[in-house]
C-alpha cells in the first residue's frame, strides 16, 4: 500500500526552492505503488504542527511545471525551529502524531542547517519509536553556507543576479563619475559566510572594472585601509565600486550595521551597512556616494536564475524521492563536483548527521591577501555555478508565475492549542 | 563636402541610451554625403567643452551594434550645466569654436529637460551667428518626465525591473509572512514625478498581491492614514509591500529621506526614504520589517530592459539622424502614441522650445483617489512600455557588455582653462 508523502519548506526561500518542490512532487507522482499523496504543510513544518496540510493531487500537472520558475515558497515557509527533539516530546511527538493521522511514510524537509538537524531529529524519534519513516533533507540556502555539497541549491541564482547587478551598476557609476557619482556600495546578503559577496567579485573581468573593493563578513573591517583602497580606485580608475556583505563586523566584533544610527526622533534605525559605508567615504574622501541594498530582491529574482542552479534545484529535489522509496532515510542528496573545467556535476548522497548545525564558510584562501577581492581559486569555484540562462514566461512584459490552489486537507487530529 | 556630427550623452544614464548611441552612428553611417564622422563627447558636454572627442569610426561595426545591449553610457555623462548662454559667450561660444575647428555641423544631444534646453540655445546662437548646425535633442530619462513625447525611452525599462523586482520581492514576503517578515518596502527612484513608483503598480495583477501601497511624491505622506492601510494589509492579506518614491515628502514638504538620520557620531546619514518608513512601521505597528533600495540597479538592469523600450530608444536615435540630415534644427523626434490596446506608435518630431524645462508629473488621474495605487487609466498607459524581451548575450554566466576603444582626436583649438 502506498503511503503519504509530506514536504515543507524551510527558512528564508530562493529563486529556485519551488523548482526542488516541483522535483518533489513530480517525481513522487512516478512512484504511485510506495507513494500516494504528497502533501505540503501551509508555511513550512507549522503546517504540520497545526495540521494544516495542502493537498498538492489536486493541483494541475502544469501548475506544477511552473513552480520551476517560480520564485519565493509556494506552500509557505517558516523560521521556526522545532521544541524538545530529545525528549519525544512537544513538538516533535506532534510531528509523529500528525504523520501517523495522515499514514505520512516519506518526509521532505526543505531548508538549511536548522532543517538538516530537524531532519535527522525527526528520523532518530521515528526508528526509536518504530514508526516507518524516510526522513530525506533537501538542501536550499542562498548563503550557500552547507557543508559536503559542492554548493547550496539556491545560491547559483543570487550569485548570478549580484554578479550581473554589480557588472551593471559599475558600468553606470564609471559613466557619471566625471562630475557626480564617484563610489557606488552594494550591500548584500550573507551575515556570517562571504559566498554572495564573493560572487559579486565575478562581475570584474579585468582590472579597473566594477567591483573594486569586496567587504566579506569574514574579514574584520580596517577603516583606514578601507579608505586607501577606496581612494587609490578614484585616482586610477576615476571611480570605486564595492560590494558589502550584511554581515561586515567592525575591529570590535560589531557588526557595522548597527553602528547606531538614529532617525530623528532617536528611534534605532533598521539595519543597512551601506549606508554606513557610503556615509563614511563621503565624510572621508567628500566623494559623491550611491548606495543600494538588494535585499530580498537577490533571493527572489527568478528572471536572471542560474541554470545551473536551477538544474541542480531540481536534481536534488528528484533524487531525495529516489532515495526516499529505495529505503534511505537520515540523508540529503548533495552535489558533487567532478570537474571545474568544464563542470561536470553528479548527485550523491550525504548523511545528515554531517550536515546538521555545521555552517561552512568562505576559506581563506578564496580571498586575495589583502582582504579585499577573491582569488582565481574562488573564480573557479564560483563561475560554473552561474552559468547558463533559465528565463521565465513573460506575459503582458511581467514575469508569469504561478499560484497554486493550496487546499488543505481536512483534519483528523484534535486542534492544539497556539504555539 | 560632408560635416561632422557630435553627439554627447547628457545627465544619469539608462539601460538603453547607448542604443540611441548605436541608433546615431549606425544612422549617421548610411548619409556618407552628408556626413563625415560621428565624434562622441567624452563625459558628454564637458567633452566638447574640453575638446576631448571620441573618434567613433575607429569603432567596428560589431561593437557599434553591441551597444544596443549594454547598459551604462558608452562615452561617459556628465551632470554640467553650461553657463552663459545667452550672452554668446562662455560655454556656448567655446562649444561653437570646437564645432568650428572639427567642421560640426550636425549636434545631438541625448539627455533630458535641461539638455533639450541646452541644445535649443545651441541652435539659436548659431543660427545667429551664421554657422550652419542642425542641433537635434535624442529623448532620454528613466524619470520619464519629458513632455510631448509619450513616454522618455529609457523609462520602460526601469519600469520593466522596478515592477518584476516588486512582484518578485512580493511573493518572497508572503512565503515568510507567517512567522517573519510582514512589511516589506522597496524604494525606486523619481524625485519629483512618480512615474517609476507607479510602475512598481503593474506587478500586483489582483487585489491581495504586492505592491499594496504605493507612496508617489505627488501625495504629500499622511502618516495615519499609511500605517491604517498597512495594518489593514497585514490583517487581509498576512503582509504589505510597499514602493515608496525616493522623493516622497512629508505635511511639510520637507523629503522624508532628509529627515534627520544620524549615525552614532552624529553625522547626516546619507539618503534612503525605506529605512525611515521600516522603523516607522516597525516602531509603530511591531511587524518585521525588510527594506530594499534599488538605486543605480534599476537604470541599469539591461539584463531585463523591455524590448519596446529598446525598440523605441533606437527609434529616436536613427530620427534625431534623419532629421538632422533633411535640414531640421532645434527639434526633438518624440514617440507618439497611435493606440493602447494593442499599442502602436510611430516617431513624431517636437520642436524644442515645447520641450526645454517642462517637466511632466504623474496625472492626478492616473492615481488612485485615496492616493495610495495606481488607476487603470495609469495601468492602460504604463503596460505597453514595458512590453517584451530583450536580452544581452551572456559569456560565463554573465551579460557580455561591450567597451569601446574610445580614441580621441587630436585637438585642433588652444587648451582652455579648467572649468
Amino acid at each position: 500500500m502506498p503511503r503519504n508523502a509530506f514536504y515543507a519548506q524551510s527558512g528564508g526561500v530562493t529563486a529556485t526552492i519551488n523548482a526542488s518542490a516541483a522535483a518533489v512532487i513530480e517525481t513522487a507522482r512516478r512512484f504511485p505503488r510506495q507513494i500516494g499523496k504528497v502533501l505540503a504543510g501551509r508555511n513550512g513544518i507549522l503546517g504540520a504542527l497545526d495540521e494544516d496540510l495542502i493537498d498538492t493531487s489536486l493541483e494541475a500537472p502544469a501548475a506544477i511545471r511552473a513552480l520551476r520558475h517560480t520564485p519565493g515558497g509556494a506552500f509557505g515557509s517558516c523560521r521556526y525551529k522545532l521544541k524538545d527533539g530529545d525528549t519525544g516530546h512537544g513538538d516533535f511527538a506532534r510531528l509523529l502524531e500528525v504523520f501517523r493521522a495522515h499514514d505520512i511514510g516519506f518526509f521532505f524537509y526543505n531548508g538549511g542547517n536548522d532543517s538538516a538537524d530537524t531532519c535527522l531529529k525527526v528520523a532518530r524519534l521515528a526508528e526509536a519509536q518504530g514508526y516507518p519513516l524516510a526522513a530525506v533533507h533537501v538542501p536550499k540556502t542562498v548563503d550557500n553556507d552547507l557543508p559536503v555539497t559542492d554548493n547550496s541549491p539556491g545560491f547559483g541564482s543570487v550569485a548570478k543576479y549580484i554578479a550581473t547587478s554589480m557588472r551593471e551598476a559599475g558600468l553606470d557609476v564609471e559613466s557619471m563619475a566625471k562630475t557626480s557619482t564617484r563610489v557606488f556600495v552594494l550591500e548584500v546578503m550573507g551575515r556570517h559566510a562571504g559566498w554572495i559577496t564573493a560572487a559579486a567579485g565575478l562581475a570584474q573581468s579585468k582590472a579597473g572594472e566594477a567591483p573594486h573593493l569586496l567587504l566579506f563578513p569574514e574579514i574584520r573591517f580596517d577603516e583606514a585601509a578601507f579608505l586607501a583602497r577606496v581612494d587609490d580606485a578614484v585616482r586610477r580608475y576615476g571611480h570605486c565600486a564595492i560590494a558589502v556583505s550584511e554581515g561586515l563586523q567592525g575591529a570590535d566584533g560589531n557588526f557595522l550595521s548597527e553602528a547606531g544610527l538614529k532617525d530623528a526622533f532617536g528611534h534605532a534605525q533598521l539595519g543597512g551597512v551601506a549606508p554606513v559605508i557610503a556615509t563614511l567615504v563621503r565624510g572621508r574622501l567628500a566623494h559623491k556616494v550611491h548606495w543600494a541594498v538588494a535585499d530580498y530582491l537577490q533571493r527572489s529574482a527568478r528572471h536572471i536564475a542560474s541554470r545551473t542552479d536551477l538544474d541542480q534545484s531540481y536534481a536534488v529535489g528528484k533524487a531525495a524521492v529516489e532515495l526516499a522509496v529505495t529505503g534511505h532515510t537520515a540523508v540529503m542528496p548533495a552535489i558533487v563536483r567532478v570537474s571545474s573545467r568544464p563542470y561536470r556535476w553528479k548527485v550523491g548522497v550525504a548523511p545528515l548527521d554531517k550536515v546538521a548545525n555545521v555552517e561552512r564558510k568562505l576559506p581563506r584562501d578564496f580571498i586575495s591577501p589583502d582582504g579585499f577581492h577573491i582569488t582565481p581559486k574562488c573564480r573557479r569555484y564560483l563561475e560554473p555555478l552561474i552559468a547558463g540562462e533559465a528565463y521565465p514566461p513573460y506575459d503582458r512584459g511581467l514575469p508569469d508565475y504561478v499560484r497554486l490552489k493550496n487546499r488543505s486537507v481536512r483534519r483528523r487530529t484534535p486542534a492544539r492549542a497556539a504555539h
